[in-house]
């Protein structure tokens, strides 16, 4: 294992990669699914994740694999079958998971409303 | 107040967009300074946030503004002094924004491993 101490302010410190993988919406989404799911195939990602294109999946769940976070099981069988599941280190994550989609579920009505609000003042002739 | 239910698994929904927000890698460097210096000006943001481009940097500020996380405060005076806190709202974000920067800090050890190892795994022949 490296041993390496994270700085989030300092612009050569990879936790910034790891800030951008953490927040970003995808990873949530896949990550609350596994959560829940333990196990998934490719197609049950997808239905499960509203709006996601398979380009968008893919490229997401690479992310996650080359981050340690999640394993990607093939099957030797017809038609083949690979599985999605998370590792230790992204199980690690499901209280912080769960925080991102419950702040952003229970202060959504706040945020809109803001934003309209700024629409209008800056819109104001 | 609207009352709005979010479901971050709907791609209606606008909690979506709340994701990518609260996930910004400048979000959560921002508002951590925020948190510590409770008022700052511009250039004492960008000076504290190692790497932060101008341009970046008001761009982050004006979203954080419009979602009612952030107040910017002019001062009508010579040369003009604007000062950037943060809203009720937005130091709600205390506890999540530190969960995210202190996984992303303590976790980037076994995360840069994995990315190694998945590496070396995909280049070999």
């Amino acid at each position: 294992m490296e041993s390496i101490v994270g700085n989030v302010f300092d612009p050569g410190c990879p936790t910034r990669k790891v800030l951008d993988r953490v927040g970003d919406r995808w990873t949530v989404l896949v990550v609350s699914t596994l959560l829940d799911a333990g196990t998934c195939r490719f197609t049950e990602l997808r239905n499960r994740i509203g709006g996601v294109t398979p380009k968008v999946l893919t490229q997401t769940l690479r992310g996650l694999e080359r981050d340690g976070l999640v394993t990607r099981t093939v099957y030797a069988q017809v038609p083949p079958r690979v599985d999605y599941r998370l590792t230790p280190l992204g199980q690690g994550l499901d209280k912080l998971i769960a925080a991102i989609r419950d702040w952003a579920e229970d202060h959504i009505g706040e945020v809109v409303a803001a934003q309209h609000e700024y629409d209008a003042a800056t819109s104001a002739t």
